[in-house]
């Protein structure tokens, strides 16, 4: 989780929304890692998951990233708790969770409709505070 | 519509679930058309509603796709429902309904939830019969 930070304060610097993702592999190794990019990169879905788990499905090979784990400092949004369902994610750790826009434990709760044909084990909290405290400071400073 | 339909039968062509999408401008004319690539492309997340928005707001040289019109031949899953509506996409045509995968009719229904915050008009049932012949025989030469 302190990679998936590490990629939320850059996209914080480059100002994005500080969000951070990072995939590992069966054995636990980094396998991508990826900050919200929808800015600069003129892609509504390039949020810091979806670009981590196209840089991991392109490094295997293959759109199925069977015993992959995806940690993110953010509560996914829909988009991305399906695309990472549609990746076979074995787990998904997030930090903060996100009232306005999560689709994890908020809004429609993807994983827990009968359209979700893969659920994650899902683990929330990590990182929680200091992900909270990057978005607070974003918006605050947008604001002022 | 017919556009759409011409894109799904070329990712059927290619061993791609038969899906289609077109999107067009605010004088209606088509800006981006993809097929769904999910195989090829190696990228979970590469449904023809996302390669289309992708490549629109490309051309557009903006994320935000305000005006434009999303025709698209089965009913969007969760993940492209919530890019259609980052994408700012103001009207929503699709085919087949979706009762396995759909996100907007189905699920957890994204544009009638709080965590929505765009919510495109949204037209069903055009061109559903062509749309949902080419996946029914795309999924019955599959088994077979």
């Amino acid at each position: 989780m302190q990679l998936a930070l590490d990629e939320a304060r850059r996209a914080r610097d480059l100002g994005e929304v500080p969000v951070g993702a990072v995939i590992t592999d069966g054995e636990g190794r980094v396998i991508a890692r990826a900050g919200n990019r929808t800015i600069a990169e003129r892609d509504p879905s390039a949020h810091a998951e979806i670009l981590a788990i196209r840089a991991a499905a392109r490094l295997l090979d293959n759109e199925r990233l069977v015993g992959c784990d995806l940690y993110v400092t953010l509560e996914p949004c829909a988009m991305c708790a399906a695309a990472i369902s549609f990746a076979r994610i074995a787990r998904l750790c997030f930090g903060a969770a996100d009232e306005k826009m999560g689709g994890v434990d908020h809004g429609g709760r993807f994983f827990s409709q009968p359209t979700c044909h893969h659920r994650p084990e899902v683990v929330s909290g990590p990182g929680a505070e200091a992900s909270a405290g990057l978005l607070r400071e974003f918006f605050s400073s947008r604001r002022s």
